[in-house]
């Protein structure tokens, strides 16, 4: 029943890189890329043309929600870091002290205190730099979103968000007021702003004032949630203000999961011709030490599914580390779904982690089970096999009286599906293991899915893929080492809840299904809208109807991780009662 | 095993009262009380003192979210009827066309213009009356909670709401624009501000200004949240604005349930000398016609318990109708929770619409079977008894060799609670009835419950109940008739998942638990000012912990009716990885 068979792509360089994401301060690898470039001192700071000369350290770091405690530690080792290597400038991401977001923890009193002890225990530590650290700041009984200036020692000065993002996962004007003061700075006559996250997102944001006063460097505290291809947005957006203003900028950006978010670093340093001289690495933590003469350099372009896939990684890990589970255990249907899960888990946390099992009725095929098993062999997981025969039958009998002669329906197909659903829970329950549930986003979409069976678990990790990605991400992930057997892409897909089930008997292909959910949850498009693309108009109607109907399943749905713009979860607030539908399609 | 009795509560007068209370349309009893002293006519409007002979109509009524449709055909018979009754003026609640809160259907821009063109439609309904009317209004790109004022026909004006609630359950930043209008109109001579709900709540709001400019009458729309005492600051916060400014305030509010929330209604005309004049009925639709000439009424403070009971009743019908649903199937434990839950579904929807299932294990006494079965004869409902024990037995059967040696532990209680949850999805998934979850507050926040199991349901009518409450209403209930046997009430909470198992086995008992709870939950209090309360420091810290840590459980739970002033769902938002506790406790 044991399988433990070494995995051949352990070496592989992507995965080494990420391996030690989660704490550099733990690993033994320097935390960061020494610059050779980097001149030795930058004292001496009395104008412009001095600041050229200085050294500055982004510290794309990974913070905890709540964890104030650890979240200092961390804040105050990456100062003594910085100032060990000669910085004059430190700077962090927003909401350093408290993590990101931390939600309705900031209607606590004590919590807010405690995040200001922090600051207080912070500046003690500042001794030669200047140091910008992101915490929530307190005045006549409102809060900010905030970033403190520390000079040597001293709060030199205090820059409180101006402009609050409240739209897809953002709830900031629920706790914050909107900051008055401009910003701007001056040390040694350098003159710079600071400015947070969305207040660049703005034409005439913040900056701007700072600029005409004077600045030439803008500090920027981020805690930017990941969706793919947003770094594109980000680097256009940075180069716009720099090129147009005529400004440095440096972007200092959060690393790591949050329940339904995870932050992707990839921080930016980019000059005053709109050239990147800086780039911090893709889901990982790292100190970027810089210093303004350093030449730009070349970005080679990030394949999307390997951003995609180190996103899901990044995004699993912490949740599991965070929430401090070990292992987890994923039902391995022998399909494309519970494959990448598994191997996405077995990157994240390694395969001695990671438990599959499978899981077969009357209805499982032999290829099923033989799918599963060669890809926990080819993963080198440990594999349990459990049939349901037998708790199914005990089922059918306890209700046959009250059934009577009604026909096997989607009823027996569900009970099959929270078995198996009650099953994995029992395993977690007994050895403390996480489930991981396997369901994509275009089932979450249309409901094709057993809620308190496939759906139970506690963290969704492909949950924002469509189907038709989960094919192009598993693809990728075996063309780095070959894990999911090939037999897994070619079949077609099946829950194998009833005799000789295939997903289409329900669902349009995957291929027209993605694309008719995209335009519905993504782009809000309506139902005669998607039918003016060139969809059949019968399948768009019936998709819409699926995907409203389903909200309820939904709202009970374990957290999972967003890639596209537009996920499940904070991200998009439905109704469960809605009477929309009669007249929307 | 199908008992149908009588009960004998259903001709109580407070029954009959909210029995029809989901459409006024529909029934056949006059939708309104009567005045024999309004005056018949109320034309030649030139003047402030004209004003007292002028009758006036505010339309109660429950709206559905999404039902762009039927809203508009309500509304237009609305019209009707109060132009029939030669009303001058009618008003309906806060964004009476789409229902309250549409949420993310804003996002969608064909439901705007969907709920634009029922503007147009009901303003050519507008005959002889001055109508206003909540809508989503749209300009310049940006959307506005507003109110149309339709005079004969054509709409001479809009108020977008100035104040927009971003805090406990409200997003509305999240969607809608600060208006700039005055909110000032004058129709004949008469001088009157419409406001929108939030606006009256902060001193100084838009009235003021109105006031300014001449208005002596203030028409609030309002889709006002219920929980437990609201009515009462309500009255204050009128009361005030009345006397100090010296105006008649009419305050229409929607009444209705909408998934987590319920309106209560109680809409209330308040003259120049802070009197009441007028009062909607509670969590029923009425339309309210009067003439500011109405002598002051006394007010009948309405039992505590009475309030809540009808609020359950009321959310619990509009969530089963509108989601269209007719049965609901309740799991009968002989427990208090169940027993009340399944009282409050007889009272929403009918005996004949409630099925109860008793699902005995080893664990099961006698007496539960007893106080179950007794409660559903009271009660005249099907009862189901389908014994769990071949289940149980299969699991354990086939989990044998997997747990080993392991002991009875947390799991084998689990798996019971998940083999009740997956057979009451069943009867719902083969005979399309809607499962009732029948958990607490004192449950919901320390995780005493099981996920998938006795979690699984679509609602959670009791979720905002704590144990003492739950006692409390069952009590009060019981009073009108008693249904709920006595033992029920006598015998010390357990949940009967292994052998001889108390609440207190885990738990303080509620009494202590309660007051904790609501203080961490509802107040925000951190744990040493709890301590500091005179509660024993060891269970303080024990109960934040447990909490804390169940967040991922609520996270996944059904929704259930908001009662007291923080509910579990969009009403407190806390992360799941959250690790203040370090630092809290």
């Amino acid at each position: 029943m044991f399988a433990f068979v070494n995995s051949i792509f352990e070496e592989k360089e992507f995965l080494t890189k990420i391996e030690n994401s989660y704490n550099i301060f733990k690993g033994e690898r320097p935390p960061f890329r020494q610059r050779s470039s980097c001149p030795k001192k930058g004292k001496n700071l009395k104008g412009e043309n001095i600041m050229e000369n200085i050294k500055i350290a982004l510290c794309q770091l990974n913070f905890t929600v709540g964890d104030i405690l650890g979240n200092t530690e961390k804040i105050i080792k990456a100062i003594e870091y910085g100032e060990k290597e000669k910085c004059n400038f430190i700077c962090f991401p927003e909401l350093a002290i408290t993590g990101y977001p931390p939600e309705d923890l900031l209607l606590k009193e004590k919590f807010i205190e405690d995040n200001l002890k922090s600051l207080e225990k912070i500046k003690e530590n500042v001794k030669n730099s200047v140091v910008i650290v992101g915490f929530v700041n307190r005045a006549n009984n409102k809060i900010y979103n905030s970033a403190g200036v520390i000079d040597k020692g001293e709060i030199i000065g205090i820059y409180n968000k101006k402009i609050l993002p409240n739209y897809g996962v953002f709830d900031e004007k629920r706790y914050f007021e909107e900051g008055k003061e401009d910003g701007f700075f001056e040390i040694n006559g350098i003159k710079f702003g600071v400015t947070i996250c969305e207040d660049i997102w703005h034409k005439g944001g913040p900056y701007k004032k700072q600029i005409e006063k004077g600045a030439k460097y803008i500090f920027v505290l981020n805690a930017s949630p990941y969706h793919y291809k947003k770094i594109k947005e980000r680097k256009k957006i940075i180069k716009e203000i720099c090129l147009k203003y005529d400004v440095f900028l440096f972007y200092t950006n959060l690393v790591g999961g949050q329940d339904e978010l995870v932050f992707d670093g990839q921080s930016l340093v980019v000059n005053n011709k709109g050239e990147i001289i800086k780039k911090g690495k893709l889901f990982e933590e790292e100190i970027l030490i810089f210093s303004l003469k350093d030449k730009p350099i070349e970005i080679k372009e990030i394949n999307e599914c390997e951003e995609i896939y180190k996103g899901l990684v990044c995004g699993l890990r912490d949740y599991v580390y965070k929430n401090n589970f070990k292992k987890v255990v994923v039902g391995l249907s022998g399909g494309i779904d519970s494959a990448l899960t598994a191997t996405i888990a077995v990157d994240a946390l390694g395969k001695e982690n990671v438990i599959g099992v499978f899981m077969p009725s009357r209805f499982s095929s032999i290829q099923s089970y033989l799918d599963a098993k060669k890809l926990a062999e080819n993963l080198g997981i440990e594999f349990k096999v459990i049939s349901i025969e037998k708790i199914f039958n005990s089922y059918l009998e306890t209700l046959k009286e009250i059934f009577k002669d009604r026909p096997f329906d989607i009823t027996e197909e569900n009970i099959q599906a929270r078995i198996r659903g009650n099953i994995l829970m029992a395993l977690s329950n007994k050895f403390g293991y996480l489930v991981l549930t396997t369901g994509n986003k275009s089932e979450m979409s249309v409901g094709y899915a057993t809620l308190y069976g496939d759906m139970a678990g506690g963290f969704a990790v492909i949950k924002d893929l469509y189907k038709t990605m989960v094919y192009k991400i598993a693809k990728w992930r075996n063309s780095i080492s070959s894990v999911i057997p090939e037999n897994i892409f070619i079949k077609e897909p099946t829950a194998e809840l009833r005799e000789n089930q295939r997903d289409t008997d329900t669902l349009p292909p995957y291929e027209i299904l993605d694309q008719i959910l995209k335009e519905y949850i993504e782009n809000d498009k309506s139902c005669e809208e998607i039918i003016d693309m060139g969809f059949d108009r019968e399948i768009v109607k019936k998709i819409i109807k699926m995907v409203d109907k389903n909200e309820y399943k939904r709202r009970q749905a374990p957290p999972g991780i967003k890639i596209t713009p537009k996920a499940f979860g904070k991200d998009r607030r439905m109704p469960i009662t809605n009477k929309y539908l009669k007249w929307n399609i």
